[in-house]
């Protein structure tokens, strides 16, 4: 009986603690069509200003930054999906993802009672990386990553702070990088998960991996390695691959992810975020 | 001869003290010409990044932002050299400020091995505002400074970070605020001298208080509260005040700090940081 009290009592006073006994991490990566939605990201912070525990949150670019190009006269242009980010394209992202989505999105967090800091990757010397090297293809100032300084997050964490991350890292040099929002939630959640149990969540406007990319009733719930290559095998559903394109990427970060350390990683709606913390919704990818 | 020795050591091993004991901490603003020179902020930075102990940059924004609003599109209207911030211009400089400059500054400086971590009032909670109320003049979007977050950002000083901050505030209701940055600077000044041995450096394009605004070899070293009311006074110098007036909420902002536990305030040239920091150049305000 004494011993159940006791319990109940570190249980209300000490931070939730994952099966490991290590410290819970969320690591929720918001997506692009969310940042434009104002009354879906509005309700989106809300949701993520209630969750309990440590959290991160590393948002998109969204349209904005195209939308404030076309203002100023500067040619975009993408490569696989890639934004090709030349010296006007670099300044107009730092503006838009590390300005104005940034600190848009954790003053919206301070008015939920949520006490955020917003990073770009040079800040704190959080995120490292290099300007991509590709055989084919200049990609410009675009930033594949080399590092995650840990011990840095961990002290804005430990003061229950928290770290809202825009798409932007630097090279040491001085040179700031335009880099994936997917992969620093990957590498964020990879390189924090020695210190904390890591739940990993990438939540955009789909109901998480489909069947049918038309058709959010087609969810899958749960993906392993071998149902993942039977999935993408373009043998798979009669000639064609039955998961499309734009979420190979994603389903690649997160087993990577997985692979290193992070204990699940959930795919999903952000209108259902609360639902995809408890993994009753969305698709879960387990190794 | 022990004790010599000891001293020594601890001196080696310790962060300055200043006189009451205390850890030194020098707050620097950055004037706007500065910013929008890229060879004079590149050498500035290198001299804030060689600054022993604990330090914050404070920077204004320039003409980026204004030159941005003409690309736009966006009208500008300025009373008494304030911007009006009408809900465009919030967005810009927002963008340019707490984005292009801030993350800029922040890479050249981690670029000249100093640890730089660049915020918003919003981040962290650190500088609350409200907004502006007047009686005549509706500024729009500007802050005036409620509170200064002094132990968030002791946590952040004690990690060995220099913080680098953009003049945007927030309300805590989700609203950001553009705030004048030497009323930041002053504000954060005082609000951690409770903590650490302040100085607070104005840092711009004159080499100081001028007695004469064209002639830089016109600095006036010293000044305490009775020179003041002579300098500004219009009947001093025969017919004319002998400061100009952009000078005077400069010096107000100074004597404030003074007068709220700053330690020492300089005045001077952004070019001649070493020498401002030893208070062997630029103006000198005491109690």
């Amino acid at each position: 009986m004494l011993k159940k009290v006791s319990q109940t009592i570190e249980q209300l006073t000490s931070p939730p603690l994952g099966d490991g006994g290590m410290t819970k991490l969320t690591v929720i990566k918001i997506g692009g069509n969310i940042i434009d939605d104002e009354q879906k990201l509005a309700s989106f912070l809300k949701d993520f200003a209630a969750i309990e525990g440590k959290k991160i949150l590393v948002h998109g670019g969204g349209k904005l930054a195209t939308r404030l190009a076309e203002t100023m006269g500067v040619q975009q242009q993408m490569v696989d999906g890639r934004r090709i980010t030349d010296a006007e394209t670099l300044k107009i992202v730092t503006m838009v993802y590390a300005g104005y989505i940034n600190k848009n999105v954790v003053a919206a967090l301070q008015a939920n009672g949520c006490n955020a800091i917003g990073l770009s990757g040079a800040d704190g010397d959080a995120i490292t990386a290099h300007k991509r090297n590709h055989a084919s293809i200049d990609y410009g100032f675009v930033g594949d990553v080399d590092a995650v300084n840990a011990p840095l997050i961990s002290v804005l964490l430990e003061q229950n702070l928290a770290v809202v991350f825009a798409p932007i890292t630097h090279d040491k040099n001085g040179l700031l990088l335009n880099t994936n929002a997917d992969t620093i939630a990957q590498e964020i959640a990879k390189g924090l998960s020695e210190a904390y149990d890591v739940s990993l969540i990438y939540s955009f406007e789909k109901a998480g991996v489909l069947l049918d990319v038309n058709d959010d009733n087609s969810v899958i719930p749960v993906i392993n390695p071998a149902e993942y290559e039977k999935l993408k095998s373009p043998q798979s559903g009669g000639g064609g691959a039955k998961i499309f394109a734009g979420m190979l990427p994603k389903l690649d970060n997160a087993f990577a992810a997985i692979n290193s350390g992070v204990t699940k990683v959930i795919i999903g709606k952000a209108e259902q975020l609360p639902l995809l913390l408890e993994a009753k919704a969305g698709t879960t990818i387990i190794a």
